[in-house]
């Protein structure tokens, strides 16, 4: 989080409207594919050069055009020119700090989005910004990296009997933001895996080890939450987008997304309360760990104690001491001590400490 | 919930409207039950398959499709296509991770609920989601397995007294809502006699074992919570329901439901904030045994090292120690310590110590 | 609380409407006690039926049913047949867990409230529901047990220069719910009175005991708040009731029950507060004096632990220890341990120990 | 506050309008003031009477009564039936256990406000409540006791420059208000360098004393916000008065006043947050503190216990033992306890114990 | 805090409209720089009397006054009565305790808010009130003193192909909020970067110094959450101004600045999150150093007080001890010491103590 906040940092300073790429895969070269696709036709092409890709005038059916790599502004600034896009639009685009919105404007929907993905080697989430922009015939989709995320999408409008086909560059969008919202879904498995190993742990072995994982994934739900929070108003402003980009078919089935999102945060709280309560067991675990090394100390150390200061006292070299020299000194001696710590052994038990 | 979320996890990157059943009940074979009725007959059929139970043309009164299993896709895609449902609510049905909601579509209303049934073995809840639909002379409702829930209901139908042969398909789905929120009661009720044990127990005996205990219901009540909160929302939303679809009859019957969830809320409320003050009256008195043990330890200890450090003193076998030829010397010594245990006493019963 | 939610637990899966009181006082014969009253006349009646107390044609002015005991489910019946009420409503008013809410019907207003009344040797308090419905001149009460609460009405009644002559069953229904919201002003002195007690005792004496005091204390709040809390949105929804069922006039006066309300809401919660600050103090002050027995304990030990160490090492029987036979050896290992103490001493001292 | 409680307690039961002063302040005979002024002219009289202070007809211009003092119900009727005032507003007047609040009559507005003000000597401050009722052509003002809070606004009124003389009774009310409100800051202030002193104390000497006086600090932050929250809601809902009674001149000035009781309530919550982190760092402190205690024992203990164990097993009185005959078995032994010595040292430092 | 209060605290009792400077920077001499441009002119005066600056007649295009210092409340008055500010703004810019906020007045918009600039040296930041005040062909700006932060915008205004030069004052003031809001991400940068600091420490090494940077730390954010927290409101307002003052296509930029505020907001909120779940992490460390000082202590104790009791009892000097004269009495005692030794030794290992 630091270095890209490094990098908004950065831009303090400038004027608004310029255009600079705050993320870190700054070696992404930016690869270009464009899809045209209407009911019955669906053609595709792709490189690094704008106008190898996309043809003068704008075809009929719907164009996507998906951009992977943000760090050739150039290229954005091309595709603002092309589509009439607002000069914020490209600087949030480059902006990779955004939170999840859903902004109007005039023939188009601007929306920023949060690509989550599990890393299972380094056992945590990255976080990328997935930027959608759909108006009447055509989508830009813009990723900081490539991912086959989208790959499922490629293959399901390469069906002509798919609903995708049907309809327009609204439920397109619809389905990319369908798509980023699964993934949550996943990384929310995951969490959830992680966490019920540590409760285990947690409960099982308190050590200071498993506290400092315990407040590991503490850290983690808290980017995740911040992460997804913006979502849910996000996607409830997309449900209430003016009815000429977004038709009452597509309606219906972001109702649903919005469903899945409710869902996701209300997991992600709950797992939030989970470690919560985990935190609390753990310290109190610690101290009742604590109890129990005092009492053995104290068991020990009480009846010990007192039976060595008896037997110091005999060995003291007083001339006169009568104790010494009687028979069954010795034995008394070694009586009385056996009587004190039986009377302390029951003392301990009767307070349930043994 | 972890198995739950691995089963929606799996769902991931399908085409939206793809039915797959992602619960748990496996190998519940689907049993069709239909009820037909009106205000003077009442006809009923069940079997496995939908043809044989569901007349080809809708009858007159109101049809009650019950489905118990969710296993059958197939099934379900039928139903949908004869009642003209949307294909979001036929994946919502089998997607047995929705939050608690009321959608209304054109024509008919879509309620998902939870039923939530206490196992009195496990001394847990099971959650399972129903589904309710209702429109214009017909309900279906769908169980992940078969229960004896709605049979009080199948009763009341056969009476012909009854307010349900009057009303129509909404006062049917009022009852299938009530009965349901009725359950929750239940469940509280044992959450609650289980929290008054564990307190008894934690105030009587704060071993690590009650701790435990008092995190496991903690999570319960989680759960529990994560489960009942939609539901304020969802039967104020059917209270909201199109006047077509919803009489005003059912609408005062609806409101009485209404008060029940947020009673159930307000008591679950009031159970999680029980259990915080739990656990913290369970860390106090952690503390407050440590301080007991920690006392004893030091009385003894502070009374005897000093004592045991006198007899030490003489112990030792200098040659010259005039104290050790005195003619009182022992007596003197042992008066000494006498003195000196006292003095330690009355200090510690002066600090309440004893 | 638990005993409650069991007898609500009974009543699940009945049909809605049947008529089951659920609370506690099982034995309470119903008593009926009729006031008919206008500007110029007053005439009281009372019995255990019906119709030997109430007229069987609607006299002129007000008619106040007031019903103590809610054992007889045919009386409430008879009365709701009598006034026109709802059947939910009916099983409402035996209900007793009802939240504090106000209900518009068409031609009356349902109000539930609650009746805390402090006992002052078990010291804590109990809670009642209070029902009550008015409407063009009637109003009807229903307690589940007799009290004197409502005896000062019946007096001022009496008095024909009495406001509550002249208005309608519209203000007899305010002056009810203002006697009701006055009786949580003492339940809160007590309370209040309680918490200072036992801020004074964790504070001056922080043993067990008092920490089960205040997590007692916690509860009773906690069950406070719950009863209180719904009652805000009651007072504030009545507020709002039809201006036909409530005039201009005593909608002043239920303005001022509302600012009560408000401010029995906000002393409790200051109160919430307050314990949880004591709670603070109480575990400050339980490791203050940990800290305080380990430091008695360390300075003990930490001083003669080495003293005993060197006294030991002259009780050693080596045949060769030269120091020993010195003339001196005594006298200068006693001002060696002599020197030992008093740098202990001054080195506790310093760290503020001592 | 118990004590307001109690007096409001004893209301309990009474009918809704009666006269009964609730505060503290019982001897202080009421003393009127009246001004009465208009842009050209001011007239000033006094006295414990209203007839002798107040002309039978009203005066051009405007009328400001002050009353400070309230044991003299009589007198507030008087006024009451002067001005046209609602019973209520009589009660609320001398009931000074209310929430600030703005309620509209027709014809008046009534005000109430607490008075902050802060007694050095006890190191905490008083509340005090103030009623202010304005209308057209005058306003009505009343304290619990005298005090020198409104002479400068008297000064003011003496200067026929001064903006008050030409604004009407919405603007002097402003000013009451207004000067009410910058008592707060000071008390704030006050409240302020208190905290700062004992966050210095907590961190540098976190004995209980200081706990105490955190907690006391809390306490006393408690009752501040308690007191200031519904100022917000009151002046906000003053803001909103209809027109004719509040001019748009003088609503630009109350909107500073809203500015300022927000910036009074954020400070107060910032302080409420500095507090309870004063109380972590206190834990924090203790525990630390338990831990260095610990470690001082256990170095000590450590280091000792086993020498001590050495030396007693060479003071064995056993016949045969033939170390005690070696020639080097003393120094051998001194030698080996040094070793030990040392060895536990190094041990000890490598933990950072040392 | 405190020392502004004082300031704050001194104005209690003036009359509203007083102009008094509340702040700290009071040698700073006040300095006047005046740009009045349009599309094709610019044109700078500076000095520190107004009316050598700026022409007594209002010129073409945009006219932008800049004062660097407020403690001269004369010039603040001047221009007051220039530009026809009322007397409460005037007030208001120099009180510069005020939250940041936007009010509309007629025929100008008056904008407080909070410059944040980090000082390396102290390791924190200082918060300044910044004043904007802009209406139609005019912007007035106030600092507490001089900075560098707007220099930027001068050059901006200086390239007549900036778009700056195009739009009015509406543009110009959102560039002034753009700039300061920018700060704000460099200073939670300079924030993140030193908890990422703390965090190691406190994880790597709980030591008390450490629990007092975090608390610092805390403190620090919570005086930044304040300062921002009314900023959302701000900007939000500023959206909704009204038309004339303000052009769509500034409201554009300003929605933009608008997702900024709440993303500082959001990490703020964050940061806070992550510092408590750092004391959380602290204190549970603590205590299990201190359950490992413990075992420390217990191990050795335990093992070597039962050992010296045994030597003691075999010091002690009865003349009748059999064992002391038995041959292997020496060996046989050493073995026994020995076995418990190791007794006690594989019980701790049992424990997981070792």
């Amino acid at each position: 989080m630091a270095k890209k906040l490094h990098n908004r940092a950065r831009k303090a300073g400038m004027a608004p409207g310029t255009l600079l790429y705050t993320g870190t895969k700054k070696d992404q070269v930016p690869q270009i594919h464009v899809i045209t696709y209407d009911k019955d036709n669906i053609h595709e092409t792709s490189g690094t050069q704008l106008d190898q890709c996309l043809p003068p005038e704008k075809p009929a059916g719907t164009v996507w055009v998906n951009i992977d790599g943000l760090t050739d502004t150039k290229l954005i600034g091309q595709l603002g020119a092309r589509f009439g896009l607002h000069p914020l639009v490209l600087e949030d685009i480059l902006d990779v700090n955004q939170r999840s919105k859903v902004d109007e404007f005039s023939g188009y929907v601007y929306i920023v989005l949060k690509k989550i993905i599990w890393n299972e080697t380094r056992k945590t989430f990255g976080v990328e910004q997935v930027s959608i922009i759909f108006g009447d015939g055509f989508l830009l989709s813009f990723q900081e990296q490539q991912s086959t995320l989208f790959a499922a999408i490629h293959q399901r409008l390469q069906n002509n009997q798919s609903r995708l086909r049907e309809h327009g560059s609204d439920f397109l969008a619809y389905t990319l933001v369908d798509v980023l919202v699964d993934q949550y879904f996943i990384v929310l498995e995951k969490i959830g895996e992680r966490i019920a190993k540590v409760e285990d742990l947690i409960i099982s072995d308190p050590v200071q080890h498993n506290a400092r994982l315990l407040y590991r994934l503490k850290r983690q739900m808290l980017m995740f939450r911040k992460t997804i929070w913006p979502l849910r108003e996000a996607v409830s402003h997309m449900l209430r987008v003016d009815g000429n980009l977004l038709t009452p078919f597509t309606g219906l089935y972001l109702r649903d997304v919005y469903d899945h999102t409710v869902q996701v945060i209300d997991t992600a709280e709950t797992y939030r309360d989970m470690l919560s309560g985990m935190l609390d067991i753990y310290v109190s675990t610690l101290t009742n760990r604590l109890n129990e090394v005092m009492k053995v100390l104290t068991v020990i150390a009480t009846i010990f104690i007192p039976l060595t200061f008896i037997a110091s006292l005999y060995g003291m070299n007083f001339v006169n001491m009568p104790e010494l020299h009687w028979r069954y000194g010795y034995p008394a001696v070694l009586s009385l001590m056996l009587v004190i710590a039986i009377v302390m052994l029951i003392y301990f038990r009767r307070k349930d400490w043994l």
